[in-house]
């Protein structure tokens, strides 16, 4: 069951802020969820978004807020007074509010802060600001259940329903000791199933999950979808717990991550969408194209030199284009499932045992296609010294390429840059390159030049 | 703060299990979480990691066997007679327990259910395998919280804790009427700051999202990371409740369908991971190199019937590499977007606006680039009507591959095809040919031949 935006629904709007008629945006937008919304105002123009936004409370466009595209929600938030975004930010999790101001001005910022109205809330977002976005510290929330170790379970309860009243959805309870370190954790179901007279200290689960502020957002992303949590806690240097993640951001995480790969292995060096500007776009592209034109450059550099050979053995040429891509089919092939098993973990480093499988799938391919290319060049052209030239060249190519492929996400992980690099253009045109150099070297040898 | 596997552990859990050292084991790895004891069995052999496993008892090993990869749990499992296998099988949850029965062959399938302790247990796990494994109902489990409209919240809470003690995680209490058709959800909340007396139909809220049993899997996905759930409950035909989906198996369907569609970016066709055999890894990468191949077969017969052109004009034939990897880079980055833009729900269909910046963005690009190999061309050969034709058709060519990347997944899309295909060597091979005919082409036009 879901939302489906119709075109009449837009029109509606559209008609009702036209006439001004508030009564009517609220009553027909008052039911719908904040993420449906988001996406209508996504189809309206600014100024439309904008009145819709100043026409629902805060409770709501906070939410909002939250899930508009960020053109719009820059937008927005610049037709705002800091005021109007305090109050915005006062309905947010701590964590949405900080994100949320990490994106203003350094001016902006102080003085959004300065006109929060809750002023826990308000120190809670400050702290949340000093962490890197791409840590823990960064993805946390404050907003959690705790209690004392040395609390019995009727305390425990008093103290969680007022604790609750703060926390939109409770996911574990965390106890603490009186320094606030984190010791382990009371369960919902132990919540429903223990009497009210027990100690905490009797019933609590000490082992669990943590992570540090400072680890990274993909470490934690691992560790929670490993140990199948919705939840974990997060303590600073002196195990004290200063926050919680949950899922719902390390979807977000797991998501982007799996984005960024599959652009990286597209050729495109910012994360970019369909509603990006013709500029935008056009950056994220271009530096690949270019550098791959450089690297093609030095190819047909290659050409010229060998430009005997081929005037010579005119379809030495003409296979060019296959060999090219064969070798840069089976290097991206290489490297992608060297990449995948180093974000998933199956592998860790230079292994041999993979390395050999890895050359004899190449072996094996290899010879496949060679073989495949000897008998349609005898065929079409009856050259066989040629074909066989050709063949044995293109099967040299083709373990080069697999060899390539495999070590250069090793070798990128090893010195800590992002192997996912390797599957894109990168790998192709430096296949390309030393593909040609290598065909043209096996077959002149062979063919005696 | 995770669990390593060291060398030492690995040395040591070796050297019980020769020495038949059963009570080290388990005192070794009775502290362990389940999913680290099966990262430390895939690194035992099989007799090794069925020796710990029978050392083991039923509770710990039955959540083992989910996270162990296929060809050990395959390998362990048929060294388990069905009665055993139906004791792992009563301590999971119905949708993982209903996942590794749908793993086992017919005649076994009906011996474990038969073997089955829990009577309902079994029925719910019976009625889990109708259900195709990448829809809703192939995801949901049965295990869930639900109370009658009809209640009040004391009752509520009594009923509660009797079923909580079934269900390991309570993600939502649902309401539903008489004839179990869905009602609403009690939110955890409410039930920690409502007063006991209340009546459960003057609490409970009635806006909540749900699924249909036959939803696919990644409908199911989307709809929990736009309204941010934790759990959704699955409902058939009659809108009863027959389950429930928990956003831990809602992971596990985004990074299989990123992990998807990165492979088809790569050419690779079957989910392969580095430790599969030889043989599995040259089943899914083969056949796009032979596609790859024959498609290429055919640049070698255009290049052969355009070997006049570039006899007579030698520049022609040493910039075709420049033009096939250019050509294919933009190509698979136009693709790349949109497939995304597909997935994320940004673009639904063809549209003129998107359609339009492409192009921009592939004139701005290739215009840049042109204009880069008119100069090199120029420096470098001194035949400045060459390099123009050289330059005009590798725009033209590059607008064409742009122009077939947006394209081709939109029509894929549109036919019901997944779309990411367009991102594989299918694009690249495709824009090779297209832009090696178009290029010789235009430059012989220009040229005069």
């Amino acid at each position: 069951m879901e939302f489906k935006i119709s075109k009449d629904l837009i029109l509606e709007l559209k008609q009702h802020i036209a006439n001004n008629h508030d009564k009517e945006l609220e009553s027909l937008l008052n039911d719908m969820h904040h993420a449906d919304i988001a996406e209508v105002l996504d189809e309206l123009d600014f100024d439309e978004a904008t009145y819709i936004f100043k026409v629902l409370d805060s409770e709501q466009t906070a939410e909002i807020l939250l899930e508009l595209e960020d053109d719009l929600r820059e937008n927005i938030l610049s037709r705002l007074s800091p005021k109007e975004i305090a109050e915005e930010l006062d309905e947010l999790d701590t964590n949405d509010a900080a994100d949320i101001i990490a994106e203003l001005s350094q001016d902006l910022k102080a003085e959004v802060i300065s006109e929060l109205q809750d002023v826990e809330h308000a120190k809670d977002i400050v702290d949340l600001l000093r962490y890197d976005e791409d840590t823990a510290g960064g993805l946390m929330g404050k907003e959690l259940v705790k209690v004392n170790e040395n609390w019995n379970v009727l305390t425990c309860v008093k103290e969680m329903r007022i604790q609750a009243e703060n926390v939109s959805r409770v996911h574990s309870i965390y106890v603490v000791d009186d320094e606030n370190r984190l010791k382990g954790r009371l369960s919902l179901k132990d919540l429903l199933t223990t009497s009210t007279k027990t100690h905490i200290s009797d019933v609590y689960i000490r082992k669990l999950n943590w992570v540090k502020v400072d680890d990274k957002d993909v470490e934690v992303a691992r560790i929670m979808q490993k140990y199948d949590l919705e939840a974990i806690p997060v303590v600073d240097e002196l195990g004290r717990l200063v926050g919680r993640i949950t899922i719902d951001d390390i979807v977000d995480v797991i998501k982007e991550e799996a984005e960024k790969d599959y652009q990286l292995a597209a050729g495109i060096t910012q994360d970019v969408e369909t509603n990006d500007s013709v500029l935008e776009l056009t950056k994220a592209r271009l530096p690949w194209l270019l550098i791959g034109m450089v690297i093609e450059l030095i190819a047909s550099i290659v050409l010229k030199g060998n430009e005997d050979a081929f005037r010579k053995y005119e379809t030495l040429i003409i296979f060019v284009p296959l060999l090219s891509a064969t070798a840069g089919n089976i290097g991206v092939q290489a490297s992608a499932i060297v990449v995948q098993g180093l974000a998933n973990g199956s592998l860790k480093e230079f292994s041999r045992v993979y390395f050999s499988k890895e050359v004899s799938v190449a072996m094996i391919s290899g010879t496949i296609i060679s073989l495949l290319l000897l008998g349609y060049h005898s065929a079409m052209y009856q050259q066989y010294l040629v074909g066989l030239a050709i063949s044995i060249s293109m099967l040299v190519v083709i373990l080069f390429a697999a060899t390539l492929g495999t070590l250069v996400p090793l070798f990128l992980h090893k010195n800590k840059i992002d192997p996912a690099i390797a599957t894109g253009p990168f790998i192709t045109t430096a296949n390309d390159i030393f593909g040609i150099i290598l065909y043209f070297a096996v077959a002149k040898m062979i063919l005696g030049i």
